[in-house]
């Protein structure tokens, strides 16, 4: 019984990992979806980054909302990284593919960092949303800087 | 006591229906948010369609992820219409903001169907999916002929 519970929590720990399967019809279908799921991400982080440096004023519930978004923004661009769109119109370096576990952990940094994040705005604390803004903006720094061209 | 209840049900339905309330530097960055925030949403209600349609297998987990991804992308394309937007890389007809009661009404009823798709996905019923399907659709249909351009 329990041994199944636990089988079927890893299943939907690999479910919950990959939301959202790929299945692209072509390389560039890919590549604009990841492109696209990454800007709606940015822009949501932005105005996130506006409140955490004090360019605009912090209002808790602006910064859940923008901040649960971010999270489940998160966890999309991953599965548009298959192999073969590695090609086109896009700054994905080919380490993407050749340190394929790198990749997923630095990705899995940001989904996590993400998810605490949204938590932190949650608290309403000005200085707890800050410290988690800045973790999280670490993540994407490093996965930028490793397997993304300038 | 009740007045004030309801005033504040009123104020979050209001701030519901605006969860990414619209902080664009430039025309050009709503439009590129609000056209990535498409092609995420048609990225996976496109696999819902293939389900829908039988060209891919019915599968209840596969059909609710992909639900959920797109309920929660349906809420945001909206406030990137702002005026000013009208102009540049963007299929938007002047009709969004002419008629902007109308564009509201039938961006909203895709907002319903789509929580309700998702809804619906999780019975794990496939009628029950495809008939969702096909209502969404509907009103996807519906506000492009309405408001985009050919």
């Amino acid at each position: 019984m329990k041994k199944t519970f636990l089988s079927a929590l890893a299943l939907s720990a690999i479910a919950l990992s990959q939301p959202a399967a790929a299945q692209f019809a072509k390389p560039e279908d890919a590549i604009k979806y990841r492109k696209s799921a990454l800007v709606v991400t940015a822009a949501h982080f932005g105005r996130l980054g506006a409140m955490a440096s004090g360019k605009a004023p912090f209002d808790a519930k602006v910064a859940s909302e923008n901040a649960d978004i971010v999270a489940s923004m998160s966890k999309l661009p991953w599965a548009a990284f298959g192999e073969g769109t590695d090609v086109g119109e896009t700054k994905a370096k080919p380490e993407i593919w050749k340190q394929s576990a790198k990749f997923k952990e630095d990705s899995d940094k940001f989904q996590a960092e993400a998810a605490k994040l949204a938590a932190a705005a949650k608290t309403g604390k000005e200085d707890v949303f800050k410290a988690a803004f800045t973790a999280t903006a670490g993540t994407c720094k490093t996965c930028h800087d490793d397997f993304r061209s300038k």
